[in-house]
């Protein structure tokens, strides 16, 4: 028989340390108007190069993440436990693949080109056969990757140990990127943040990468309690290798990491709206009036909003938080009598953790009709 | 000049223990079809009876917790303050109404009639003059009540102070039951949950309500970083007063505390797979074959499954949690011939907190095409 | 009978939501060499003044967020509920009383002078009567405040409502500075730090305060599962009225908020060692070997480290942060033969997080024997 | 110069879930007089037998953990990766054991000789070389880990794989016990409790085991952010292997499992004791007056306290929780005349989170002097 006191306390075992290993949490980022956002890390090792997990582990952290799509990209130069660990180039992906499938977790076979600088370390996704891009000269495993259809993106550019003074853009990084051999970047890696990669993306037109080069288990490197890893989000038309390729070749990225996205305008502003719900009814604020509308960011980013300038009759707060999962009121107060003609009203604030440059915020116009 | 130091304290300045007060947290229930989901604490105290907040604070909370309506609810007959607050028993809703107004929040004119057992304390809902409630004779009180149109309920049947050895139902409420002056039993108060009124809502039509009797900041009394106030559910046409007593004298209630609901069939299903969303694809499954279906708990409420009968010609997982905000794979198996037959595939959960009666779970049905 | 699933179960029920009020934290922040470290707000409100809860809640929040003393400071000239709320000056010290006494929490006699600029709002500690302190002239107020024995200190100088445009002292400040009658000032308040008050708390020997200044219930404005109030540490020969009183006249005191310290380097360097353990073994490295020393973080506060000047001889880390209740190891490295006839190693670190001025922080040296 | 997007970025790069995998978590389970209370883990597993991880991971998520020894204890009989894992079975112990000695963990060599049952699958720790432990016939194993000087016991012995339907203790495993082949059982393993083994243990002599089993990564097992691994406290002289052995081999070890302790009383109330602190002055109590007794609670553990008999002339709490690192008051009221003569008062309490039997709580006696 199982009494009240006991239904109410079998409940309560679940809530316990143990991580059920059963559930997927959901990256709350929208889509955007025709487009998927999907949730992608395209750098990560194994124990078949210099990472600490058996590549099914990989899998397995992604789903339960929430992410759509990862690459194993063990390093083609690098392998310190082959002493240990006996197979080729290919074998991190063979194993990976059947729990990816099962899953429903898209896996990119890749390989990281592990070179000192120049060029430096080079990822290369959706390529066929990683065993043949093992080759003296570096010049040959890229050429051979893009043989392969691989797209080619430089790793951690501003990286102490091969860069330590500055973050350079090199003679050999030109002559890729003219041959059609360097298609992205990344503009943050693991922990660090690379404000010229940045700069170097828009100027050249590469693709923003975000990754995490994990080689650990993903948790002992982030907290996933209540943080996130480093993500590159590709704005497809499909969830598949075939749609991740195609907006990795068209600049169709955004960068996030610490609940902080970078991107392109094109991009972000949508995203941005795509996050929010409030209603739309005419405000009809006289002066001296005000009204309060209420705005639902459904995304997980906390939005924090700078007002880059005054309303034109109408006063609206100078700092808003907007916070993730929550409702936040954003109240206007009419000021002078032009609020009274004024058909709609603008307001212009800074996303001040939506970057498009190093040094400049998506600038973002909230508009409510007022008559 | 931005020094460094500047930066360090700026930096403190946002990720810190302060509460804005200035977002609204959204309690996620879903709505069922035909009714919005209003969450409701129709019993709560303030300064001017034994509580210890200003009637606005209760109105802040509310706002800050996602609910959508309050009874402020101050004893008419125990004021232990009415030394030093010195006003009379409507004071608290009209102190406390400017603020419901601007926030949105459903206030409701309500007052507590404070008796010995028999008939023990009872909330009186939507009146119009709580002075008048002050009668020497309890029933001349309730009859005043009842008079002003008031929906009258139980509180705390089963409070330890009255009723220290059993819950009794007494012949006294058998006659406020016969003279329409009982419309609903308080299953839940504070922290209690009492099995017998729900027993009795069942059998004599009660309403059921769920409340949290607050006396103190109800940040004192629940911990709103991880649980929540008990608060009732109403099942409503519209976010007013009205609507609110609509759907109170009509039954259209649930109980809900530390993430466990309480009601009738017809109300907890429709709100179970109102929670949830998956594919309704066609399984195809043959003996020996499986299936994933990928569940998503939109709902803030960890579902707990326990599978009630065998599945004919396949297996479903004898226990499955639901997590809130997650995604939870079932995997079904077929396991004989039988399957290839099926059209469709039942396959019954009961969902050990959902509660319709002390000693009995809800049992819901997923019904997937097979051919 | 009590199964062994029941017994384990029992036990999840307390890991709900719903907090006891029946247990008080630990502030871990350790005593330093002579002085109790005792935990102090004496800036807090009722609705005896402008504030919204009963004073009896003031000291039953103090208790549980274990700090050891408290001032009510209901403002003299300012009461908003004063149509409801009828009573004198000394009414909410009165009422809260009889429960300090019963938790042992110093609750301290106090008012706030509450008067435009210049002066702006000053609050008497350690008063006698606050119906004394009504009076027209503020000159009259502030000197039977002193009078009576109070400790005065200048509230949240740089509050925009007063000062919006830049943070002055005004002649005013003088004269009382010169009279006896200011003897401390606020650095901090409720979410504000002022970076003059703590230039011109160094510069004229004035007490430095950290004080919530709250108005609502704490937890509407302090998130206390992540965060603290603000408050003020006072390094007291013992944890009484008249152990806090000597503390305060003797300038002996912190601001510590947002797990950010300010004082004097006499106080926050004992502070600083007083939280930490590590085995003070000699190291005995040479050149190209390296030592970790692992460092016990006792208290709350997260140190973070900053190497100020390299080390002669050895190498050790840039930055480090001693997160707290944890233990992070050291590692110091013997880069030259220099190590070899050092008998010691000191290591100056800046702490990010303890400022002795607004653009100086605390700097800490760590000495280890290495012969 | 030092902009302000610069400000922000920086900002972020502090409140990540960046884990630094750099600190060292402090499990609060206090020494007992006369031994170290040592955290460990005797059952783990890597990519050398059936595993996820690297050794060295096991060693790092220990240090990390706070825990100060491990056994890595791969399968003899079981490997299912050897097509690309190729080495004999002291390679994972060979691993690890550089980084556990730079991290100052115990790492202790060890093997699971995996079988059908019986008798199942058992451990053997303090081994000399795991290779000489592949045999035909499991009895050669057992006899060849003895010879070598093993400790070895038996793992998760209701394993449902291996005794689906009842737990069972079989003769193969009494003449492992009789031929001293046999000395210690877990009573919990990875998520599951067993409560025969519990009573085999205190029947038969056995030491008690609480191990994890874990295959991959620890966080992905359990939340470490709410909850740690199960593990064996372990009653050393000293921290070494040694010590170790030494304890094993007299039984003085507790199960730590969810904030639940499982041992013999001679351990168990020590560690009660020795978890809190309050003063321990006469009361002084006469009938109808009442004390506070204030008690910290230092160690990690909620203890729950149930009143096992009414006190002589007095009452004390029915209920109370002593909150891990937080300060409960026991109020004590004197309730007859008897209390006046009370040399002594003694409170029996039933400790609910602390086992001895299945069936059977720890009861503590709190005693305090009255006159």
């Amino acid at each position: 028989m199982c009494t009240k006191k006991q239904i109410i306390l079998w409940f309560f075992i679940f809530f316990t340390g143990i991580v059920s290993g059963q559930s997927r949490k959901i990256i709350n980022i929208p889509d955007i108007p025709g487009y998927q956002t999907l949730k992608c890390d395209f750098h990560i090792h194994t124990v078949f190069s210099d990472g600490t997990v058996w590549p099914t582990v990989r899998v397995e952290e992604a789903w339960e993440e929430g992410l759509d799509a990862i690459a194993i990209s063990d390093h083609i130069e690098y392998r310190p436990h082959s002493k240990d660990v006996v197979a080729d180039h290919n074998r991190s992906f063979e194993i990976a693949e059947p729990l990816a499938q099962q899953k429903n977790v898209v896996l990119i076979r890749a390989a990281e080109i592990t070179r000192s600088m120049p060029p430096g370390h080079l990822n290369a996704l959706f390529i066929r056969n990683a065993n043949l891009l093992e080759r003296d000269d570096v010049m040959d495993a890229i050429k051979e990757a893009r043989e392969q259809g691989a797209f080619i993106f430089w790793n951690h550019p501003g990286w102490k140990a091969q860069q330590p003074d500055s973050t350079l853009w090199w003679e050999e990084h030109t002559e890729l990127l003219d041959n059609g051999l360097l298609h992205g970047i990344e503009v943050y890696n693991s922990s660090e943040y690379y404000p010229e990669a940045l700069e170097w993306a828009n100027e050249k037109n590469l693709t923003m990468l975000c990754n995490s080069d994990v080689h650990d288990p993903i948790r002992m490197s982030y907290d996933l309690s209540t943080g996130h890893r480093p993500m590159t989000l590709v704005f497809a038309k499909s969830k598949t290798t075939g749609g991740i390729k195609e907006a990795l070749f068209s600049q169709r990225t955004a960068v996030y990491y610490d609940k902080t996205l970078i991107g392109k305008s094109e991009i972000l502003e949508p995203l941005f709206f795509a996050s929010l719900a409030f209603k739309d009814n005419p405000l009809k604020i006289q002066n001296g009036a005000s009204r309060r509308i209420e705005i639902t960011n459904k995304s997980e980013v906390d939005y924090e909003l700078e007002l880059v300038q005054p309303g034109v009759g109408f006063d609206a707060p100078e700092h808003v938080i907007l916070k993730a999962g929550q409702i936040t009121p954003l109240t206007i107060s009419g000021n002078s009598d032009e609020i009274s003609q004024a058909k709609t009203l603008n307001i212009y604030y800074g996303v001040k953790n939506m970057l498009l440059n190093p040094e400049e915020n998506l600038i973002v116009t909230f508009s409510f009709r007022n008559l």
